[in-house]
């Protein structure tokens, strides 16, 4: 049991529900230090019959907290050993029971006003260019090119136009870089008291990154989780930029992150 | 892209989210014919160093279609070799590929009316007993007692009081059977043109069960996909019969299903 | 470091290694109470470049303790609640640790005189038929017919001709049975001090069963461990009756059992 | 059915059976890259229960080809895209089906002579210091040393002495480097005419590598492939300098490599 603002139902004027989870099969794009997302039949129709002739179907799935659309846990990221508020990384982490502390079952679902922030729509591109750092300029411009304001506990919403590559993980994952928010654009985010920063690449900050600051800034400093690998390109179509949004994250035990499949309606 | 009925907004007046799904954890109950959760860290902190001193975890999990509180898709159940529709399931079955007709990738986010039938409530027990069939007149005479009707395309949430059990698993699959609905009750639902039926328990059916008639009639004969092994609990303790549903399967091509974490918001 | 009886090099005559194990790859046939065996590739080549061009391949595999060709540990059956030894199953099992006590890695790496029981060959049929049950008598005249004998601490491999429906799950696991040994061949074999019974079969036993008697037998009772899926058929095929055989568990901690791919050296 | 050299047996002269693998079990050190062992019951005893009480226990796991210690294939590697043989290393792979050629399946058992090259010993050294690198000339005069000769078709075990780190993976993968053969011995090894390079390291070769030449040279070069991960530690105790070596890679279509336990007897 949470509680939300009751009137973030006035967003909803349409009926149209945007889904903004990339699907999920064999061969998604993944970071190369992730697990991959793997699926097997279990079981087939007909290899047990019931009575009356009824028989059923099932699956094996292995994925972890990061494969496919999914939201970081706050104790993801550490910096110097720290997570997020202090908590030793090392004292709290287990092999078999993920982290004491921190982890995604911490995380209750997530209803909230989402913001999109369309940058490519704003620079009059169909997609940022590889490594293309965002910085809160740039924010703050397409925020005013699409007439929107960003309010405190919402959930902002990066374009890059990156969702289109999906089927294509040579490309999603670009060895010459993906296009993502830079520090400045992290600390406008934050100054702004959003609750919840996603995109639609694998690492939201700029790549190659040598240090992982942005992750740093959001997750250990400040508490302020990062959603990545969302599919943002209709909801640009339509330029739906704010939303009833939802995402809601598996309550896994000590999990460093979930697989999501948000979804904003307007 | 798909469509919601805008006026269910309406069932927002307090701005309280309940949270029904149950945790997940290595050692939850889970059917015997079906993959156990299985969880551990792929990397801890400390094993890969950026450059300025962040750190991150991630983790590997194993689960399937059916595991935890999860949705199952039209193409779980087939009766004499067909799925809904007529489709034969042999032939769109495979290994790695999962069913390629009928699979949980085609079941758009769930948005919709909740109502919940509180069984126990109405017969002024705590928990239904092992093996308690309820029927359909169990459930009319449950509405009335709560004061609501059932509406055409809304989710049945059924309440058995199964769901204080799961940090027991013995007791919440229980070798001398659990409550559930009969086909009767199935039928009832049909008639009155639910899309969803939700339970509490690992089989929403009353087991034992030889046949699966229930889910052979709801899923193979109707369509209307039936969701397990909810927490109903506390949206029963405060009364919140109908509400604001949301639940949103991970978009596995070909699964028989998938974990969800569902809401109800009131 | 373990010991064997180094007179048993003289087996080895001709140098010709015999291959016992079952090809692992999604769809084999599994006993629908144990997981599948699942794969994907972790990354491909391409994806992570190192300097100088070279760039590598990984995969991630689910499977258990029975899938494909494999040993059964002592611990993976109980009798009344206890393991081999008195053990109290419920007292040494965990979700995250398996076995405490009886588990897979207790099994030093396997190096033993082997004696193939061609029960097929002697009754001049190419294969057993589906649920017939194989006696200590068959396997005593099968024995006379190939002018063998069995010895203290050997192992004993059944064939039943059931090893080339490997690639056909629906007659692999016949919903008509499989042959196999009943309890007198189980006490036979015993009696004649055998360390180690194997079969073609997913059960070893004649199934249909309603008691797993044999497993019970074996296992819980006298602590013989059982491989089960070997391909005996070429070794069969050459009248390779006595070999120097090697199997070699994963030593997975708890584990009720490992893969296997045996061999037999004549 | 493959060939050895049946006078290979005159190596078995003690009947003492070396242990060469390393134990299995969440925690186990594993290169960032590739997947972590994760286990998890997935039946415990209880759960079913067959008539006259027994019952079973089963499990299931998560590794890939390089988990533990293991046997990489010859498609593990490629150099400039191809893999040995001049294979297109892009059209051969597959995320569901795995290497199209020089996958794992294309190995048999292993039954060969191995020599145990132990550096340390040589060395008077009880282990080699982090990210010390072994020459061809080191490897002669440790032959020289132990008064051992290597032979074409030899398996040649490199010891470090890292073995005794297994349960410290912070110390087995030490971010300050960890010792191995570079690429004059790895050429040392093939002039020889070794088939299998093994070593109680996660690399083999050593690290820091940027060019992971090594492995490049053995693999993708010469089809020599490289075990890792083996505890050598007793067998260099023992002075057990040449044994009948048995090491079975799972038969997994298209795998990068397999779980192995090898042993060594004498």
């Amino acid at each position: 049991m949470s509680n939300m603002d009751e009137g973030l139902k006035h967003l909803i004027t349409k009926g149209v529900v945007y889904d903004l989870g990339q699907p999920l099969y064999p061969g998604i794009p993944h970071h190369p230090l992730h697990p991959p997302f793997g699926y097997v039949m279990a079981r087939q129709h007909g290899d047990v019959i019931f009575k009356e002739g009824a028989s059923s179907a099932n699956d094996l799935f292995t994925l972890g907290g990061h494969t496919g659309t999914h939201l970081d846990a706050v104790g993801h990221i550490s910096q110097d050993g720290k997570l997020f508020g202090g908590v030793d990384a090392k004292s709290v982490q287990d092999w078999r029971y993920g982290l004491g502390q921190c982890g995604i079952n911490e995380t209750a679902p997530i209803v909230a006003r989402a913001v999109l922030f369309d940058v490519p729509g704003w620079k009059r591109v169909d997609v940022l260019d590889k490594g293309q750092a965002i910085s809160g300029e740039d924010l703050e411009k397409t925020l005013g090119w699409e007439g929107q304001e960003i309010k405190q506990g919402d959930v902002a919403l990066i374009r890059t136009g990156w969702g289109k590559y999906w089927d294509d993980p040579e490309s999603f994952n670009s060895h010459e870089g993906t296009p993502g928010i830079n520090l400045d654009a992290a600390q406008f985010l934050v100054e702004k008291g959003v609750r919840f920063v996603a995109a639609d690449t694998t690492a939201c900050e700029v790549v190659p990154s040598q240090t992982m600051e942005v992750h740093s800034f959001l997750l250990a400093q400040n508490g302020v989780q990062i959603m990545e690998m969302l599919n943002l390109e209709v909801l640009a179509k339509e330029k739906a930029y704010a939303s009833f949004f939802v995402a809601i994250p598996l309550p896994i035990s000590g999990a460093s992150g979930s697989p999501i499949r948000p979804i904003a309606i307007v």
